[in-house]
């Protein structure tokens, strides 16, 4: 299952671990229990959601590998209850891959909005994106260590990563950045994981959208 | 996959997630690579372990139901990087199971150490174990909520938990339970634990062994 | 600053880190600023609290000195932000102190409820524990480690730890452990918890009474 | 407390909590003991460090305020056991400041170092941030939101956060930051740190520089 997001990036599932009837299971052990039957176990989910008990989620986890530009990748790593290994611009050469702003007409002041401008300013991030690639190449050429030389390179760049979490972290994950408040580009990640969240845990998903989610972008995207 | 563990106790393996080939591909995100050939892969487990590079280890998790008696359960949850879900007193009324100590005579002092002396300890033990759960049950029949009459029950009572750790968390666990300063029940935990691991994910816990193990219970329990 | 909590525990604040001013200097520097005026750095607190912003309030903290029965230590450890160190049944001789329960008469269903009878069984508990205490000295004085000696004790047993939490975390343990979900004895640890904060950070306790918390035991026990 | 690192950045000391005093106490209270006197004290700091027990140094924190180029702190918030609070480049428009290598030489490959090269590749490294810089502004003007804007900004550009960290956490930093395998500019930071642990807990400082760390620089850097 893999997702394209922005202009060169990705989400892909790696691998996942439980789904709905493990957070049954798990939230059974304090009862004694175990599954009984689809429709009260079902209930049990939305059950665990609206009381605040969200520790069973925890026994279900998701690994991604993602691909988004170092903006939004440096949003993420802020989420610390998770796994992260990310490409390293000190043991690799860095690829000349940035990204272009989407939507910017939208998003410009509309006092100052402009069809030409607009495509004038993306060719002109485009072309400073190319001196600077241009620059670290140059700086590599003339010996200088990967580590050094990237500092040149812009917020724009692409990098890739591992990305393991629990539901439970993913729900507030999705929470704070499926969310207008959030940054546009970071939301469209944000609903490309609760895309995959939807697809393998659906009751959770659903008591999730229910009682437990705050933003905003999520309901319109999946529903 | 089930151990039975001290006279009631076991350790079953629920669910897991990735393997040793799951740790090379989260490490190789770093150089933008992916896995190569078997040798290579094994030899990079190795060197991570070697140079303490453990963050790869955490895209690897397992989910173990355990019972076990409720010292030992406390000693268990002091490890905070992991998720737990643990039946209930509150919720449901406790059974009437209780760990006798194990290799009683061994672990009295030389000096006071007679057969009949154990043997006769251990039963006293038993007894005492019934008239605690002989008060519980009077004190639920008076109508006093479970809450409150399980306090007079005592440590050696059995419980039963979900517990899901990753990879790194549970190398953790191992290095310090697995370990003569560890209590001897905890210890035969953690030796199950191992077990589990050494089967699902041999490279990443011989390189364990080797490199990053600093107790030693497990190179006698298992080799 | 010292709380009687129960028969004979107590709440001890240690040492505490920052107040509510601290919270502001962390979330202006998102701003780039730092303290105004003490109207508008109130306000920001409350701005913070209603819009879940809580990374500020981590740069807060509290070590307490808890002494409390093992059944109360037992769910306050599981919260896992946290940092604990604890009295060891490993390496001390436990103390004979057993929590007795109050306000029994109440907690007892209704159609049980009978004067005479509350006071009888709160004798054989009392009884019980005397017995208990009595075999785990016997079990020392026959040479049995403390570690296997002390299973026989009851959950009723107090033990004492050191907790460190920063505000965030606290503020988490309040909501839930300061609601009428919770066991009642866990309740009054957590309402003494709530009046230290009360007076250390005034601003945040009321914003997070305000906007944050969810339970039911605070507004009356402390306004 | 501040130390100036790196050409523009700097790390101050915000607040501090506890001492190796309180690890002491702390740690006692497994044993159920307190303070003894400052040799026993002392040597009780080196023996839980010695021994790995790690946990009472969790009852010691600070709060630093960090100025860095962005390429430093997204390697130190790689680091979870801990709180930031950074400098927002969506609300915020970024400063014309950016870090210019320093020590260049050295650390370009021996072939290809020729003394007036460096200057040369420093001076044009200055120009490319100028014009990253003017272009980021004319993107304001045109109407482009900050958080779009910025993406044109280089890893150089300085940030400023507030980090909270308790000791145990920050001994991990230090083990991996303040060693040759970390980037020269992240080294000089974790030095700056390791100063400030070493006036506040002498004790503590010392005893992980004897057992615990692994790295190399801090033993010439501070001793």
């Amino acid at each position: 299952m893999e997702i394209s997001v922005l202009d060169k990036g990705f989400l892909k599932l790696i691998d996942h671990f439980g789904n709905d009837l493990s957070v049954v299971k798990a939230a059974r052990v304090s009862h004694g229990m175990n599954l009984t039957n689809p429709d009260r176990d079902k209930q049990l989910i939305y059950h665990l959601m609206q009381q605040g008990h969200e520790s069973p989620f925890e026994h279900v986890a998701f690994t991604f590998h993602v691909k988004c530009p170092l903006f939004v990748a440096r949003q993420w790593m802020r989420h610390r209850i998770s796994s992260y290994n990310e490409l390293s611009g000190r043991y690799t050469e860095l690829k000349k891959e940035f990204y272009v702003p989407m939507f910017l007409k939208k998003r410009i002041k509309p006092a100052k909005r402009e069809d030409k401008d607009v495509e004038y300013l993306k060719k002109e991030m485009q072309e400073f994106y190319l001196k600077s690639y241009s620059l670290y190449e140059k700086l590599l050429n003339r010996g200088m260590p990967r580590e050094v030389a990237r500092v040149v390179l812009p917020l724009a760049t692409y990098t890739q990563f591992y990305w393991t979490a629990n539901l439970r972290s993913i729900m507030n994950f999705l929470s704070l950045r499926a969310d207008s408040h959030a940054q546009w580009e970071m939301q469209q990640y944000a609903i490309a994981v609760a895309k995959v969240v939807h697809e393998k845990c659906p009751w959770s998903y659903d008591a999730f959208i229910k009682y437990r989610y705050k933003g905003d972008a999520l309901r319109e995207a999946i529903g």
